[in-house]
Order: C-alpha cells, then structure tokens, then sequence
C-alpha cells in the first residue's frame, strides 16, 4: 500500500493505492466523508458487471444508507451536456444533500462526467474517484480538471474540482485489454520523458505488461508523484501544468483527424510524443538524439505507434494538413500569433518554448517528410 | 458615484454604482479584463432593446474587437439545461479564449445564467455583471452564486463565480414596471430588517418609489455593504450567510404554492417576513412587537404583501398545507430533524434559531391560523 498527499491547502486530499482496496471503499469513504449518509456512485456499462456489486457491498457494509447509480454508456459520448443533465436530476430524484457526496468508478470518462457533475449539483458536493483504468489512474485522477464535450470540442465546459480522495486498486487493471493498458502507458512512459529519467530508464528495462503489474505500486506512485508535483504548483493550468502536454499538442491534430476513432488518445500521444522529440531536436531545443530511440522502442513495445502517417486515415474531402496546422495553432494553449510547445530539453526533461508559428510549421513539415 | 470594495482574496472585485455608467462600461471591463479581447454579452428580450445598443457602443469605443449576444427569453424558464449549452456552443462557435470574458447585462436570471456559463465554459473565464433591476443590484449580483434550474428545483445546479466588476447604473431602473420595482424593494427592506435598524427607519421616512429613487445610491450601496459583509464571512454559504435567508424558507413555500407565477419573488419574500416577524414574536425569540406594524406599513407602501393565504391559489388536487410543510422541511437549509430558521431579534438583527421542527408547525398554525 501506497499514500500520496495531494496538498493544495483547504482542498488538499490523497491518493491511496492498494490491492484490494475496491472492497474496502466503504470505509475509507467514511473517513474522508464522516457527515455524508446518501452517495451517488456512477458507473459505465462495462465497469459495471465487472466491479459495481463489490463496490456496493463495501459502501453497504461501511452504513452507507443508500446508493443510486447512474450507468452511463462506455466511451467519450458519455462526456455529454444531455447525459450532465440526466446525471444532475437524477441526483435531485435521489434526494441527495449538499453533504453527501458522488462516486466515480470508472475511467476518464466516468470521472470527468461524474466529477463535473459533482462540482455542480447544488453548487458542489464531496466527490470520490475510483479509476479503475491505467489512463485514469495516472492522468485523469489527479489534477482535479472535470469536464464534459460539447459540440465544438473536447473538454470545453467543466470545472476544477479536487476530490475527496482518490482510490486505486491496481487489481482492476487485470480486466483491461492490451490496447486499452496500452493506452495508459503511453501516459505513463510520458511522465518519465517530461520529468523523471530514471523512471524512463526503469520503464525501459520492464517493457512488457508482466513486468509492470509486478511493479504497479511503483509505476502508480510515481507517476501521480510526478503529476502532484507538477498540479500543486499550478492548480488552475495558468503556466507550469502545460508540460503535462508534452505529445498532446500533435496528438490532438491525430485525434482529430481520425475523429477520435481510428486513434486512441494513448496512440496519438505516443505518436505526438515522438513527433515532438524529434521536432524539438530539429529545432535545437534538445542537446543530443540520446533516448529518442529507446523511446521508440519502449512505446513499440506496448503496441504503441511511433508515426502516424497524416495522409493516410483522413476522412474524403478534409485536407490532413489543414487539420494538423489549425489543430496546433488555434489549441487552446496557443495564444495571440506565438505559439507554445512543450519540448523536451533531455529525456527527463520537459520545458515549454515560445515560437514563430512560421518556424514551428516549417520545422514539422521536415518531421512529416512535406 | 460609489463604490464598495468586496474583499474575497484573490477573488476580490469592486462593485460601482453611477449615473450613465452604462455609457462607460467598456472603460470598466477594460481596466479589470485587460487581457480580454473579445466579449461575450447575454441579455434578454426584455433588456435588449433598452439598452443593449448603448452598451455595444461603450464597448466598441474601449476597442473590444467583437461581441456576440446571447439573447435569452426574458424570465425564470431562461434558467435551463437547454440554454446553458446553447450559451457553451455559442461561446465556443464566437472563440471566446480563456483571457476573454462573460458580460451579463440585465435582471438575476440573465446573471444567474451567464455567471454559471461563464464559471464552466473553459473551466472558467472572467465575468462582469451589468445588473439593470432593482433585485438584481442589491441581491443577486452580489456573493458570486450563480446556477439554472432543473425539473426538480429552482437553482440546483450551480456554481460559486465571483464577478471580475459588478457595474450598477441607477438609470435602469427608470424604465421597470412598479411591480418589479417593487419585486427589489422587498430586498432592500429585508436588508434593513436583518442588519441595520437605522436603515429601516430610513427607509420607512421614505416609502415611495419616487424617494427612493432620490436616494438611490444610498440604498444600493447600503444593501450591497451588508450583503459584502455577510459573504466575505462565509463565501461559501456554509453558516453565517443563512441570516439573507429571512423571510425565504416561508417565501419559498408560497412560491411553489403559486407554481413560480401567481408571486413574484419579492412578493413570496414579502409575506414571508411577515410570517417570520410573526413566528418570531410567538416563538418568544423577539423581544417586543415593534417594528412589526411599520415592517408591514412598509411593505404595503410598495404594494407588497404581508399576508398571503395558502388555501386560496393553490391548484387543485394539491394540499396547501403539506405543501408548506414540506417546502419548510425540505428546504436545503434543513438537515436532519431539527430545522434552522431565521429569526429576528429585535428590528435590524438577524440570527439564525435551530429549533425542534414540531415546535415551529405548531406555532406555524397559530400565525396561518389553522
């Protein structure tokens, strides 16, 4: 068992992860939660045969009076201003306080919807998250960023909301399949890249599935570690958060282009990532080409992409470079005609760069072959 | 031309009430939005026409490059899930960025709405309120709580948005009718009844709109003082700012006897003191009956009501009483069994009573005379 203290005064909260934690929820719920009596726990349709019954059993057993669900479709759809809505009246039907509090159990997904939800339903209420993927656990729970979709975009309407505490239990992770653990890697490779070069060498001596379940208190830990560090000093995402961006601004662009359905987010990340690395050594910002190719290689050893060819997936009628260079420029951490990129100084290292939009495009047209 | 100063922090913000303000409020966004360049304005139907145009004027002279306005339907069914994201898409659909700001020109609904659009949308961008009723200025644009409603209640699903500036301009009250005019006064004299018996007897020398108006400033800048007094100590609403409470958990019963439209707010907040004073008086927490008769006087001066009786208007099928027990007893101010209400002390002194929910029914009944 492992405990990290997130600590952001009045909402400072922490990170427990433990193997079979799942069955003790319930009374670690009460311990962060002691006046809440009703807890809305929500859930997805693949979540919930698999982990739901324990979960319940564990709220029953620690006097939790009732428990509603609300199970929402798997996959980013769920992420709906229509889908908020049912959440926030079936709250209100369940008769739920301004001192109880809503459960996440699930993915990103499941948390972003269930904690905006949170944040809002009577002004905002106690909320607890129980990522129960490897994407979840490293990324999404920490931070307290909660959002839904709207027609426009990813994540465009949300909140900040720290929860109460966040629960790991890495026994969960056993259920996924290889691509979606992979999807989850690709974040957690990126955590070794932009901060910490001995974890990206430890990560490049374990690069199968086997040997990182044998070392997941390890992998979970530090890389919340790394995102707590960087989220205490940047809670509202005004300037040092960008580096968890590293791979995301061209990931973004591959997401887009294949309409967030030929690509994951883990597998446009990881090509985001290797595209960055090697627009930044293109560009100076990188002293020697030292790890591009264990990166490489480590993120191909998870299945992960390490080029994805723009041309190729493009839906008809839609010019993939348009896309790419719109993508980059009008994301919303570009600002005025400059645009900030997040590179990576050495493997271990990430650091943001002002530049020229013109030197960034000419630069990715070389990364591209244009 | 006043101003009060609402220290919250980092959250802090000046409210200005003068004259033709609304002439020169480009200049004041300017000055506390210096990022801003572009604007988004939500108004109503009724508002528009009125004064939308002077406002663009103002505007484009500070050198706002463009605005959009999210003209909304004038009234409480403005306040809906529906319109939230159509606001969201529209901001998205104008490039509202994250250095841009929200403007709310008009009376609570219009600030409830774009206060919680502008708290969410990015996960937050700057917001200015330009409130033009008389309840607005004195209530709502004061203590940054901002929500819609849902199926299940009035203001469920909300969020605590502190304003960037709030901009009152007396000239907009001229063109409300006596009834929303009046809708404000029972604001303004609750303010007086909770937290300053000088301003009751100011205001009971005064009780015409016409010296009212006279004074204006005055009475704006006292009733937002006392409001920033009670908000600085519990931004949050958790304890000290139940006492802007009195006369609404009854209030709040009448409303939901008249479905939200046979009474104004003001006209609910009206009768609902005086059944409180009442109550009060009964219960023992009052010292004397004075001030009681010219509370009343007042309140009648501005056409309100000081009695309404619940059998009367109640549709068919529904039992009035019930539905006052309920409303008082459901009323997300009530926790558990017993009830807080608040009570007046003596005229101009607020606090709040817990009390055994027995106790008040029955001295409920003597006051409705059941």
């Amino acid at each position: 068992m492992k405990t990290l203290h997130i600590d952001l005064g009045e909402r400072s909260y922490d990170i427990t992860i433990d193997h079979g934690l799942l069955d003790r929820a319930g009374e670690a719920i009460k311990a962060v939660c002691p006046k809440a009596k009703k807890l809305f726990v929500v859930t997805d349709s693949t979540v919930q045969p698999l982990y739901l019954h324990r979960l319940r059993k564990s709220l029953g057993n620690a006097g939790f009076k009732a428990l509603v669900c609300g199970v929402v479709p798997a996959g980013e759809h769920s992420k709906s201003p229509e889908l908020l809505t049912r959440l926030w009246e079936d709250m209100m039907e369940f008769g739920l306080t301004r001192t109880d509090a809503v459960v996440a159990l699930g993915g990103g997904v499941v948390g972003d919807l269930a904690g905006f939800a949170a944040a809002t339903i009577l002004r905002g209420v106690d909320f607890i998250q129980i990522p129960t993927t490897l994407l979840a656990q490293v990324d999404s729970s920490v931070g307290g960023k909660v959002a839904i979709d709207l027609a426009h975009g990813k994540n465009l309407a949300g909140a900040f909301w720290q929860p109460k505490a966040v629960l790991m239990d890495p026994e969960t992770l056993k259920t996924l399949d290889d691509k979606t653990f992979a999807d989850g890697m690709a974040e957690v490779i990126k955590y070794g890249c932009i901060a910490d070069r001995e974890f990206f060498h430890f990560l490049c001596a374990h690069p199968t599935r086997a040997q990182i379940m044998e070392n997941i208190e390890h992998v979970l830990y530090t890389c919340c570690d790394i995102k707590r560090s960087v989220v205490e000093s940047d809670e509202r995402d005004t300037g040092a958060r960008m580096i968890l961006n590293f791979g995301h601004t061209v990931g973004h662009a591959f997401e887009r282009l294949g309409n967030y359905e030929t690509w994951t987010h883990g597998q446009a990340v990881s090509a985001g990532m290797c595209a960055a690395v090697q627009l930044g050594f293109g560009l100076g910002v990188m002293d020697s080409d030292e790890g591009i190719q264990d990166l490489m290689d480590l993120l191909s050893a998870f299945g992960l992409p390490t080029h994805i060819a723009i041309d190729a997936c493009t839906p008809e009628g839609v010019d993939a470079w348009n896309l790419v260079v719109e993508t980059i420029g009008l994301d919303k951490k570009g600002a005025g005609d400059d645009l900030t990129m997040i590179f990576l100084k050495r493997m271990g290292q990430a650091l943001p760069v002002k530049m020229k939009r013109d030197k960034v495009l000419e630069n990715l047209e070389a990364v591209f072959g244009r």
